[in-house]
């Protein structure tokens, strides 16, 4: 069973990864510029999420990726065999494909990391169920947030119209709901993630949006 | 006594999601913005002065708001009635009342929240007047410049060039020094109430600001 | 010994509120703005590096400048000081004085909280060197993202082409190798505090960039 969450958690934030190390590297940015948009998308999500659940744990517990010092290693080996494979995609492949990329891989890192969000959430509280929905929006959301002020200068994911971080509510709140009944965690964990991958790509493909 | 305290934080809490909820439908922002206009000017201040107050209480302490998880329930809640009472506000009314009506709950959320900040620092740590009256700002500025990333993309506070974080710095220190010359709690809360109250209403009304 | 971190700690600090103070008394802030802008750019970059590390060590400890609260004191009597001085330096002297000032002021603070925020990482977890080299570039550059974000509005660390995080980075890598081969703290401090110091200012000096 650990190594099914290990499984999640090492797929979803390699997809950021990427969905950040894509977005730097079509921005014209260096090496640097790209391992901080790569490590920010990455754990920006998962960090804020730990530091908003600390003091629920007693005696708190170290960030994953400082206690597990080989991710940041391996996201500085992942930047650099992309490095020359994605040079100036912008050059390769259209501005569309390269956007459609960042938004597949951003999905599939949005839609693991939210159900992974809401399964962490009621590990240590398992009583709240609102906070685990909120939290599978936090764990997926932020971490983007971040690689976009990195890459644009102006966040825009709170005007990004399109559903985002409603699949990610909706996927947590699903994850939630199942887990009051009682089903079990990777029960709950596929039926959450395939809700907001489905929301979220369905959301890029027939471009829907919440009424305004 | 505690009754008092959560009353004030109620109200605060409140005034701050009003605040936020009328600025994001004032921008046509969607459900979604909006919730999350509100939660973040509501529990924005709070949770960076408990993150930044951790490691002062012992063993730490959950996020008022992950505690009682009714709290964000709640907002929601205020999201889902003021929707449709606040339709297009830009139509119904003029903008220059719209910029007031956020002025002035904003301004009722900074005095409370900014009070009842030096008194949350003095109960953990008696002795720290002036990181009190730092917190008083912390707990009442900060929720509001998330609002304003959230819907003005560029935050604006340290620009506000009326009277705004000295309000709340100046009822703040008050506040800690009326605690040291032993005066009760809800005393010391009523006088930096005011003060901030006062000052900013007055910085409105008068268009009040610090030289430069 | 103590007594030696204690000095870089505070001259690193006192250099990065300086360099705070210049950019925005240059920028016609008002009394609040610069001393925000001078504690943002002093206590940033410590702050999100203690709030990471904080689960690290168990039970957690009070942020530096909460625990010794004479430090947000003695900034306050900084920006007093330096509030008559700097009386728009913009008209006293020329933009690009004034920006080389803020630049080597930044560097210094820059090589000091670097080198600094290694040892501390390496004090509370002796084994995580690159958790070590990571911490030198959060702690000597979140300030300097602060100070931009509130002077500038869009903060333009990541688009800083001249070597910056690089070096601090390199620094810190530096230090725990040295720490690793078992040379006293002191000699690693100083090494990585030559190292960061020295290409920061080549980088200014010869405006050295990493390849895009």
């Amino acid at each position: 069973m650990d190594t099914f969450w290990f499984v999640v958690e090492a797929i979803g934030t390699l997809a950021f990864a990427i969905s950040g190390i894509i977005e730097a590297r079509s921005r014209h940015m260096d090496m640097v510029g790209v391992y901080a948009a790569a490590l920010l998308t990455a754990f920006g999500g998962g960090t804020l999420r730990d530091l908003m659940l600390d003091g629920v744990t007693p005696g708190g517990r170290p960030l994953f990726w400082i206690e597990h010092q080989w991710w940041p290693v391996v996201i500085l080996g992942l930047c650099m065999v992309a490095w020359p494979l994605f040079r100036d995609p912008t050059k390769a492949t259209s501005e569309r494909k390269i956007q459609l990329s960042i938004d597949l891989t951003d999905a599939l890192g949005l839609a693991l990391c939210a159900a992974l969000g809401a399964s962490i959430t009621l590990r240590v509280a398992p009583d709240k169920g609102f906070i685990a929905a909120l939290m599978a929006v936090v764990s997926s959301v932020f971490g983007g947030v971040l690689r976009d002020v990195v890459c644009n200068e102006i966040p825009n994911v709170f005007k990004r119209s399109q559903l985002y971080a409603t699949a990610a509510f909706l996927g947590g709140a699903l994850y939630a709901g199942m887990h009051a009944a009682g089903i079990a965690p990777h029960l709950c964990f596929a039926a959450a993630f395939a809700t907001t991958l489905g929301l979220r790509v369905a959301a890029i493909t027939f471009n829907l949006r919440l009424p305004v």
